[in-house]
């Protein structure tokens, strides 16, 4: 196959991370970009020699010359721009999450599945080298077989409150990662959530229902444990790390920091703090899905993080708010419900 | 005071740990010891300079000559003889647990406060400076207000199933300690308890109704929340780490290693395994904890592990196999029955 | 000032390098290339989306709409170039070293003083993190004055018979990176030069005059004194690290790993290779090297890396190989044969 | 053989280590103890149990029951110490060094082989298990055949200015142990020594004709090549490290701290600061060789320090000196005047 050509919708800090990607990567072309900020579409148009911009989603996504779409607009947007994209016979790269309503991602994946075109879902952090060794030494045998799992999942500072408003909470826009992350380390899913969970940073979190940080306890089908350590708030900065016992060993993984040095002075042996959020963290990691969506599409093969990989994490978003909510396990099962409600 | 006499009743392993503490601290004398096994006593005896061995526990107790106790007998025997020391008038150093009975526990600590004498329990990790550098840490608030606790208990292998049988169970041989941990570290107690627990290492374990591996939540009275990761096995050796997230930072330990050795070949950048189990892991603990009892004595000051910290991981075990057995959290308020029982 | 448009001069394996960070840096854009294998030349073009192919640097020169050139051809050819591309009136990028011949160097320095020209020279490594964080340790004062410097600089295997006749020997193509790094970190000159060296890694090296590995002592105008560690080869990859001792403390740096995962199982605690050579360790570094230089020409300031630094290791590699001929110290101010010369 | 019974010359801080040492074996037993300070004797009696003091060495050499002396009195007595002791049939334990004059050393060494006595030097820091893992390494063929060598060994500060008039320097008291642990560690002897030192720390301490900081390389028979890094000072503290690259790959030891905790706030992630000094840093090693000589005389093996192991590092820091004052390099084979002398 020729190079990819792609659509992007989206011309905020995330749209610019792919196009950026995208310019890159000599197996694609960004041949079109649009966003509701018309000037947001023609800056990045700009900067990445990209030589059109869209109007419209829906005038992107009639173009003929147009392989693929990565959605990168907001998220109450996502669902309904998979079923067109669908529907237009567009390959989907689509930001997590899909929505908060499984109903409605059932439609997203249901169209996605009756045009036959392929979707992954922008979960980055499985391409991380520090995941993906921890995968692979699970795969591998390297360790054994898995008994416990611990992920620490630590943002910088909290986000601002009108985003946790609207974000679903933090089980929704933070531990979900981390849910997708628990399901692709340990290669099996989990049937039970357990949350304990509080308001520990700022009362004003607590106040519009949310909670800032938790300790959510997982039992896999094998009968493995895992834990999610979350916290909206490390004073040192950014904290992803994650531990593996198995029978024959465990791996962990580190923070990424921006040097290698210590300095030891007559007050202590130190260095610089890790680095601090997602962006700098996760640089390779934004590159290298791009690269495997694209690969995806010219080889075509599966692309790694699918459609059900997209709704899992949501639904075990709803357990463990479930879970808090009612302070006693939540079984996986017992999921029917189609949307996270908080109190 | 002048140097502080003691009797030691037990003469197995733990028994020579701290009749070789004694014999290092030159603020007191060990001038008897007892123990069912005679030669076992005469041995000990012989390696550290003491003088006389007594045929019985009670012919000790009856010694005027000995200000206190070093109780290294086996559990069973261990609420009785605190019951017979305090009576006796002696101060009192006993091995970890109690009892697993509230009832003979409570019975224990009224004969303590009655006779007013000293009782510490040999809760020695409270002394290993990795913990007590995270107690320090929070102390004096250089991580401020505690959010997230996680303390890694993980044993090289599993006990002969006999021990198994008799300990109580994992909850109550092994966790127990790190229960003890959990209140020390964070200057609070836990008010409700959840475990996730299975049977991954042996199933021989899980035939005699015990599990073998686990996560438990904790939450504290301040809201803080913990976990203890257990296991009875790890292939890399004893693993004991703690790791706290506060307000203004965090604090986590590493084991303690034979050596600071990097060997890097061409297959990999690595070192040694960890110190292998708790005799050396914790050597120097249980010097410290010996020279504190005795310096508690000899001062007249309050010793650091008192009883009712030798009580409180008994309830915690007996909560944490509640939570298990039913499957849902259970309160420690709740913890009205005296004996922790098996299904 | 508008973008900066380039020519870049030889197409090999670091006229790629250049190529990428010139096509991601928004203020540059590369205008034409040249090669004397002009399929080199017209693959990187169309990699890189490079208009034009030149037949000749010649050409290349006489462009008008060219501001500045990247010298990415052989060693042999940089003098000459630098020559032409100063009388052109370009600005100068050139790779390290200039030339092994004093003389010639000199030449070629005067040319660029005389048209007024900026010089950069392609010693990369300054712009790497970890060596940048050890500069600003020294700069602020935060170790204090320093003492004792380790440069620790090792190949992960020696490269081809052929290299090591024509690339002047170790002390020139390996070492000259170490030399400007010592004069880069201290911040000030080195007097006087002591060699260890011999030949442990291959007899070959050895029968065409050449060493492979050293130990370099360096006397500092301050008294200060420093050591290289040169090896040709390391079992376990690429190992480039630095330590200074200071009056106040001390800085070292580690190496960089492909990701931080660490494997604990029955036979060792173990983490994977370090990144293992200079292509993937100094990525970070070569993209920030070009973007220094198109800033200096955007805002007029001068090159960090000037034509002076350039020559001044060469004349270090000459210092070097006499003190290892004669097996005595060498002071730099004795150096005015022009030409290095392996007996 | 039954217990050793030891006779112990000297009081002082060294002569309680290892009273504490032999205290501490149940193998051996020490009989007597003498200082010229007579109440330093009888401090050290009592603290260890030791049942004679007596008034002079002579009197202890004189003693039938005593089979051994460890002289810890100061350097200017070792040599006829070792003389006497010899003579008078007893094991020997000198500390280091013997003396700085190498006539006085091959005397002691004679009559301790005309005397067929055991004598073991206290270079204890061949038993610590950081350099001991390095010497199984290089034995062990683990990294292959070693090229280069690094010894970093810095103070934490500076002794007095008296101390550094009559010790011989720093060549003497403080390189003197590395130059051991270059033997030791590579098995082989240095041909070659090279010094590069100055006054960085103190000019009091040039004042005196003394230097406070160096590197200084050495050239092994094989044609390895090391260096050993010198500080008086080091803020941080006590700093003791080792590494050797060997043809198969390399190992390198880090310092020993009082935890292995970390502590991460929004400044930095740190620890503190490593042991201080040797008397903590060593502990282990010196209680080691005290075992060690115990056990070499209980079962008649030769001692793992020898005389001449106490011998050579006085010639290496003979030639060190030389080299320091001539400004190049000194064979060993050259070192034939008997006496350090200070310019």
């Amino acid at each position: 196959m020729k190079q990819v050509r792609l659509g992007i919708i989206g011309a905020g800090r995330i749209g610019n991370v792919h196009s950026q990607s995208v310019a890159n990567d000599p197996a694609a072309v960004a041949v079109a970009i649009t966003d509701i900020n018309r000037d947001s579409a023609e800056q990045l148009a700009s900067m990445h020699g990209i030589s059109r911009v869209a109007d419209t989603s829906r005038e992107l996504l009639d173009s003929p010359d147009i392989d693929a779409v990565l959605i990168c607009s907001s998220t109450n947007t996502h669902a309904d721009l998979i079923v067109q994209a669908a529907q237009a016979g567009k390959h989907i790269f689509c930001e997590k999450p899909i929505d908060y309503d499984l109903a409605r991602i059932d439609r997203s994946l249901d169209a996605v599945e009756r045009a036959r075109v392929k979707l992954q879902l922008g979960f980055n952090r499985r391409f991380d080298s520090n995941f993906a060794r921890v995968k692979k030494a699970i795969e591998t045998g390297e360790i054994g077989r898995p008994r416990l799992l611990h992920i620490i999942s630590r943002d910088p500072g909290p986000p601002p409150i009108s985003y946790v408003k609207s974000s679903g909470g933090m089980f929704f826009d933070m531990t979900i990662h981390d849910f997708d992350m628990a399901r692709f380390l340990m290669g099996e899913e989990v049937e039970e959530i357990y949350t304990a969970a509080g308001v520990m940073v700022d009362p004003a979190i607590g106040n519009v229902g949310d909670v800032d940080t938790a300790m959510i306890t997982l039992r896999f089908a094998s009968g493995a444990i895992g834990i999610i350590d979350n916290c909206r708030e490390a004073a040192y900065g950014y904290d992803q790390r994650v531990e593996v016992l198995g029978s024959k060993g465990s791996i962990h993984t580190g923070n990424r920091y921006p040097n290698q040095a210590i300095v030891s002075t007559g007050a202590s042996v130190r260095r610089d703090l890790p680095l601090n959020f997602f962006m700098d963290r996760y640089a390779e990691s934004f590159a290298l899905e791009m690269r495997s969506f694209i690969r995806a599409i010219r080889e075509d093969t599966p692309t790694l993080v699918t459609g059900i990989d997209g709704r899992i994490p949501v639904a075990m978003g709803i357990a463990a708010l479930r879970s808090h909510q009612e302070g006693k396990p939540v079984k996986l099962s017992t999921i029917s419900s189609t949307t996270a409600t908080r109190s």
